[in-house]
């Protein structure tokens, strides 16, 4: 549809990487909310997994600062229930928090390019904050690939290759070289913006780019 | 003007607890924003400064978490800048951050029900955040209850009074025993919101529980 020959500027399709772990709550809204979003604001997603337990281990906090600090992780159970029922998103507080999915975010790298990748992640989010399943077990991640109509054994089978798996680490060695410290983390080009509280603010910062760039 | 025997339900008006610290920089752009918000809203304020210094002493942190961590520190004056933009506040970044500004703090406490408290508080965040002056000085607290045509040698000599002293080492516990663990932090009844992010909401839920209320 595009000629980017005759409509330069129409050809330009400004994008938001999203930097995002499974067993991050707010992440989870993000996930819900990102496909929707960033296609109002014609801006394309750059699916970016990661895992921040090796992020948060670098910066010196051996788990999640909603575990480490009582104070604030009950308060982010308050702002989470109130936060869902504002976006119309189901919540279940999981029994285990934050939930490890190192096969669940190998296969969402493996997909992140592929058509698949936003509904699969929807999926896996809702299986661990709204449905309370181990979204660690090999089981859960089957069962998600299958209801999306996907070749489970063959993908879990690419996912734990050791070429993905050392992907994987490479991408979170990658997010702590861009000064990642959380997630959701987003960047539009070298701008940075963090937590589900800025998702709108970086997608209208995108779109801005499309129409700031010379035609 | 409100008659409450006959009409109850306009004479119930909701209240936001505002608990602030001037060094807090999230709390600067709630300063500026909370009067016209409330206002809109139909909401009172209550302003609620205390320390947050001892309460991150008492949650194990020496320092800000935006001086303790480098990368979150690093972003948190980015975003500072494009919030400051969105909402049209000045931003200079402070030469000294977070600074301590204890007499600004006890003054606010002294004037917490005064008709000049949000006039106070809007001129202090100013003097430390968009003109980088001291805050934590007598003569730029003078400075400001001058401008603002208050006698300030009375108000500076009552702040100081060992019951204004100790009414703010009590604040302080006070916002601790609510669960308090950042700046700004809101109150609507007992529902807690942290942030400035989170202001909006607050606001919406008091709103809301006018509404509520059977007349």
């Amino acid at each position: 549809m595009n000629d980017a020959a005759s409509s330069p500027a129409s050809s330009f399709t400004p994008k938001i990487e999203f930097w995002f772990d499974f067993g991050s709550n707010y992440s989870y809204l993000s996930v819900m909310r990102i496909e929707a979003l960033a296609a109002a604001h014609g801006v394309r997603i750059g699916w970016r997994p990661f895992l921040l337990g090796p992020v948060f281990r670098d910066l010196g906090f051996d788990n999640s600062p909603f575990v480490l600090q009582k104070e604030k992780g009950a308060y982010v159970w308050k702002d989470m229930e109130r936060q869902c029922r504002k976006y119309g998103i189901a919540l279940t507080r999981p029994t285990t928090f934050p939930r490890a999915a190192l096969l669940a975010m190998r296969v969402a790298l493996l997909g992140a390019d592929r058509p698949w990748i936003a509904a699969y992640c929807r999926k896996i989010m809702q299986l661990n904050f709204a449905d309370d399943r181990d979204i660690g077990s090999i089981e859960v991640v089957s069962e998600a690939l299958d209801e999306l109509g996907l070749p489970a054994r063959q993908i879990i089978a690419d996912a734990q290759s050791d070429a993905n798996k050392l992907r994987l680490r490479e991408q979170t060695a990658a997010a702590a070289a861009k000064g990642i410290f959380g997630a959701p983390t987003f960047f539009v080009g070298e701008e940075m913006f963090w937590g589900n509280d800025r998702l709108d603010d970086a997608l209208e910062y995108g779109e801005s780019q499309r129409a700031a760039r010379p035609a």
